[in-house]
C-alpha cells in the first residue's frame, strides 16, 4: 500500500515526511497537480466493478487500489504547467484528479470537502464554542454603525482578514492590526470585516493536532504586540497542553472531519488559551526546528497506517 | 421562520417557487450575494453564546436564526457587483456570508459542502454504482494507449467533458459527441478525456428528486441520435420511476447528502435506464413547464417544512 503525497517540488516540510516514510520502508508517490497533463498521467475506468485505475508520476505508477493515504500538502494548481493552458483544462484536470482520488478507500489528510469547510472562519468560531474552547468576542459586519457600537463596548479590538490570506501571488499576508475605538467604520460598507477584542498575550500558542497525536509549542510576546510573526525574534518551546484544551480540539477535530489541524491561541496574562484559528493546512516545519518537537515523524506515521481499520 | 433564496435577479424558475411560497404564506428572502457589499450587506457577532446576526436585502431584514432553509439556486459571486472589485473582496465576502450562513440551524438545498462532493463526475460513476444504477462502461484518461485499447473494445462510443460545461462567459455547453474506434486518439495527452460506451437510447429520462419526492419525464429519442439537448423538438411526458431506481435514487441522495438532483439517464431499446450524470443543480423549469409536473410546488414545500424536525 503506498502513500500519495500531493505537493509542489520546493517543499522542505515535505521533504522531512518523506524522508520518515523512507525510513519506515513505506512506498509512496510525490507529485504535484501543476503537471497534469504533462509529467503527471491519470487513467481511471469503471467497467463493470467500479473504477480501477492508476496515476503516474514521472517514471512511477502507482494503482488507485493501492493507495493507503493521500497528504494534500501543498499541491499546485492541475494544469498550471501544461503547454496550452486555460481554465477549462484546470477544471477537467481538476475534476479528472481529485474525482478519482475521492473514489478510493484511502484516508485523507485532509479530505478536499472537510478542508472546504474547515477554512470558513465564521464556521470556525461557531466550532471552536461549541468544542469548549475560549473564544473572543468577535464582529463580522458590514454595518458602520453596528461596527462603532461594537467598539464602543469592547474598546481594544484588533482587526483581520476574514478569509485568511490575500489571494495575490504570492499571497500577502495581511497583519492583525489593532485599531482605535475612535476610528471612522464608514469604509466596512465597502466590504464585511472581521473585529475581535483584542486579547492582551503573554504568549502565541500553536498546538498541532495529527490524527490522535496533540503537541502544542508557545512562543514569549510582549502583551502590548499584536501580531508578533512581524516584530518577535523569541523562539518557540514545547508546552504540556492543558487537558481541557485537549478535550476540545478532540472535539473540534471530531466535528471537523479533519485529520490534521494547526490551531493558533493567544495566551492571556491569566494563562487562559484563546481560540484564534484552526488552519487545515497550516504549517509545522518551523516549529519542529524551533522545539524538535516530532511533528514530521507524527505525520508521517498517520499517512503510514494500514487503511481500513 | 423564513426561507432564504440565493440567485440572480433573472430566474424565472425561482419566481415560480417564491410564487408558492407566497400561496402557503411563507416569509422568504430572496437575494444574490453578487449584491453583497452592495444592496445586501451582513453582520454577525460572536459574543457569549454563539454567533447571531442579520442579513439585509433591499430595506428587507432577516435574523440568521429565524432562517428555516437556504436555497442555492443561482447565486452570483460574491462581490461582483460592488464599486471596486476585487478577488480579495470576492474571498472575504463569500467566506463572511457562506461562512455565516453554515453556522445556522437551516436546512440546505443543497449543502456548499455536499455540493462539491457531488459535482465530481468519477465520484458521481462511482455513487451511482454503489446505489445500484447501470452505469455504462466509461473511461477517464491521458494515456492515448489506454483510450484506443477501450475504443477497441467498446467500438461505438462517446465523448464527452469531465467537469460538466466550458467555464467561458457565457458558459458553453460541448455536446457529448460520438466518435469512430479508429480516430487519433493522441491528443488525450494534452488533457484527461472522458469516453463512454453510446447507449443506443429510445428516450431520455431526466429523473427529478427534491427531498422524498421524485417525479420523472421521458422524451422519446432517435437511437441514432447522441445528444438530443441540441437537435429534438419533441416534448417531455411524465413517466412511472421503476421500483429499482426509485431505491437507487433513494440510495444516491443519502450518500450524497443531497436534497436536491435532477438525474440523467438514456433509456435503451431494451427499456434500462442507464445513468449518465446526477446533477445537484440542474435545472428543472422546462420539465414542468412541459409535463406539468409540480416541481416548483415540490421545492417551494421542502423550503417551507420547519426544520429542527
Amino acid at each position: 500500500m503506498t502513500v500519495l503525497i500531493l505537493t509542489c517540488e520546493e517543499d522542505l516540510t515535505a521533504d522531512m515526511v518523506v524522508s520518515t516514510l523512507h525510513d519506515l520502508g513505506v512506498p509512496l508517490v510525490r507529485l504535484d497537480p501543476a503537471d497534469l497533463p504533462g509529467t503527471v498521467a491519470l487513467s481511471a475506468d469503471y467497467v463493470r466493478n467500479d473504477f480501477h485505475g492508476y496515476l503516474k508520476a514521472g517514471e512511477r505508477m502507482v494503482s488507485l487500489s493501492s493507495l493507503r493515504s493521500i497528504w494534500v500538502r501543498r499541491p499546485g494548481t492541475p494544469g498550471a504547467r501544461a503547454a496550452e493552458q486555460s481554465t477549462w483544462l484546470t477544471a477537467e484536470s481538476e475534476q479528472a484528479l481529485y474525482g478519482m482520488l475521492t473514489c478510493t478507500r484511502a484516508r485523507w489528510m485532509n479530505h478536499p470537502v472537510a478542508a472546504m469547510q474547515a477554512r470558513y472562519k465564521p464556521w470556525q468560531l461557531h466550532t471552536a464554542h461549541h468544542s469548549g474552547f475560549a473564544v473572543p468576542p468577535t464582529l463580522i459586519t458590514t454595518f458602520p454603525s453596528v461596527a462603532r457600537q461594537f467598539a464602543a463596548t469592547h474598546r481594544d479590538l484588533v482587526v483581520k482578514s476574514v478569509s485568511g490570506k490575500h489571494p495575490g501571488d504570492p499571497p500577502l499576508v495581511l497583519p492583525t492590526t489593532r485599531i482605535s475605538p475612535d476610528v471612522d467604520f464608514a469604509g466596512v460598507a465597502a466590504g464585511p470585516t472581521l473585529f475581535q477584542r483584542h486579547i492582551r498575550k503573554q504568549a502565541d500558542i500553536r498546538l498541532t493536532c495529527i490524527g490522535s497525536h496533540l503537541s502544542a509549542a508557545r512562543k514569549k510576546s510582549d502583551p502590548d504586540e499584536v501580531d508578533s510573526r512581524f516584530t518577535d525574534n523569541s523562539t518557540w518551546e514545547p508546552v504540556a497542553v492543558p487537558d481541557a484544551v485537549h478535550r476540545a480540539v478532540e472535539g473540534y477535530m471530531t466535528t471537523a472531519q479533519l485529520a490534521y489541524g494547526a490551531f493558533d491561541f493567544a495566551e492571556d496574562t491569566d494563562g487562559t488559551w484563546w481560540f484564534l484559528e484552526c488552519n487545515q493546512g497550516g504549517q509545522f516545519g518551523f516549529i519542529q526546528l524551533d522545539t524538535d518537537q516530532p511533528l514530521a515523524q507524527a505525520v508521517a506515521t498517520w499517512l503510514a497506517a494500514e487503511p481500513f481499520t
